[in-house]
């Protein structure tokens, strides 16, 4: 029998995130791989061998668990969220663009899941609604001027921006440089949600505005959401607001 | 009892796509609404209420499932993909920052799913591996401008970009003027995945390139990525292509 590699995207938090598709190939894996703490949330299987790597290890957790399917192994290499977003998906394909031959003829299925940004938006109501961008902040992989760049490039035509890996110990500061950016092309009123560990224990959902937002505390278990200038704060009596970018947009300035 | 109002993501096909969440929420509910379609997805329940609309009457259905579920009935609203996504989500919104007061105090929850991008990336392998945003290419709600100056502003900065709902019957040729002001701003040979379908019956993947996109046939059940400058595709032996975006960015033109 020839080998398998899932790359399995387990959602946001707990087993009620998973889908039916990812349950099933994590139950038919003969080994898994992945992040230690996203393994973790993996049900025992007797007889699955795991096998957690560090996290900044991406390429190389990605040619481990290659090397061990095309030994003939049923493998998932486990990701939080989606593993196509910011996560392992890309690491395995880029090992397989420059890896051994025989990886390229290997049975790969990417099975995806739910997102951070989505379920962040889902609790706060529906600041996705319209045109929306996904910008990681880490410059470990790309030079900061990038970055800056597609911030203000994103908040000039009316994106609402997801920001993924916000805040690093490495990367202290460069959260507050991006609101910055983002002031100079929105309005200090412009709703921002800060959401963190999002269906864990100590989720946490918090709206501020644009002007307040670098004084909100952050790691690299938030996501945040800047919305557009056309977002929308709906109070609720006992209720948290709700955050929605209306289906319909205006002309933009500019 | 008060009412409650679930707005459930079903994901992009059949049950494998449905998390636990989702499934949990569908079997609670006293009242189904929806378009048909997607309601068709759900097994049928004894003693549950269905309430199927057309896909254009997203306002009213979500006014009519707010008013059922005002009454103190357990109501579920089922999207597509994810809810927030180009769906529901906002519209209930909408509906609840416009309409009656007594809406802001129902119970509301917004249960995320795989949006249409995720799946067809999963596929594909992985094509939003760096940063990325969601278009949606309908002009019923937003002026054609909007669109072109974002499509640009996407290119220009170097996002990955998915195109929702590209074209219509009433909307035939706008994908077209879409890709070729892409064209302006990408290589002619950007990778242009179009996934129909995906996790349905009928689905279909085809990867071409930007110049050769205009060509490709396209409906409201097709989702696609355009890569950025920095997309590769993967030849393999027997096997589709893997389109995937590296997670390190060089600097981009212009």
């Amino acid at each position: 029998m020839s080998g398998r590699l899932a790359v399995v995207g387990l959602g946001p938090g707990d087993a009620r995130y998973l889908t039916e598709e990812a349950r099933l190939a994590l139950d038919e894996a003969d080994a898994l791989y992945g992040y230690g703490p996203y393994l973790d949330r993996v049900p025992e299987h007797p007889g699955q061998s795991r096998h957690a790597s560090d996290n900044r290890e991406e390429l190389g957790r990605a040619a481990a668990a290659l090397d061990h399917a095309a030994s003939g192994v049923r493998v998932a290499l486990v990701s939080g969220g989606d593993p196509g977003v910011f996560a392992m998906a890309a690491a395995v394909c880029e090992a397989i663009d420059t890896g051994p031959a025989a990886w390229r003829g290997l049975d790969l299925a990417v099975v995806p899941g739910v997102t951070a940004m989505l379920a962040v938006a889902a609790r706060a109501g529906a600041p996705l609604g319209h045109d929306f961008c996904a910008i990681s902040l880490s410059d470990n992989l790309k030079p900061w001027a990038i970055i800056e760049r597609r911030l203000a490039a994103a908040a000039e035509a009316g994106f609402v921006i997801a920001l993924y890996n916000p805040v690093s110990k490495a990367r202290p500061t460069q959260l507050g440089v991006a609101f910055a950016i983002l002031l100079r092309h929105l309005p200090p009123s412009t709703p921002v949600i800060f959401g963190r560990a999002v269906g864990r224990d100590g989720e946490r959902i918090a709206v501020v505005n644009l002007a307040r937002a670098a004084h909100e505390p952050a790691d690299m278990a938030t996501l945040i959401i800047v919305g557009s200038a056309m977002t929308r704060v709906v109070a609720r009596p006992n209720r948290p607001p709700l955050v929605y970018t209306p289906r319909a947009a205006a002309e933009v300035r500019g």
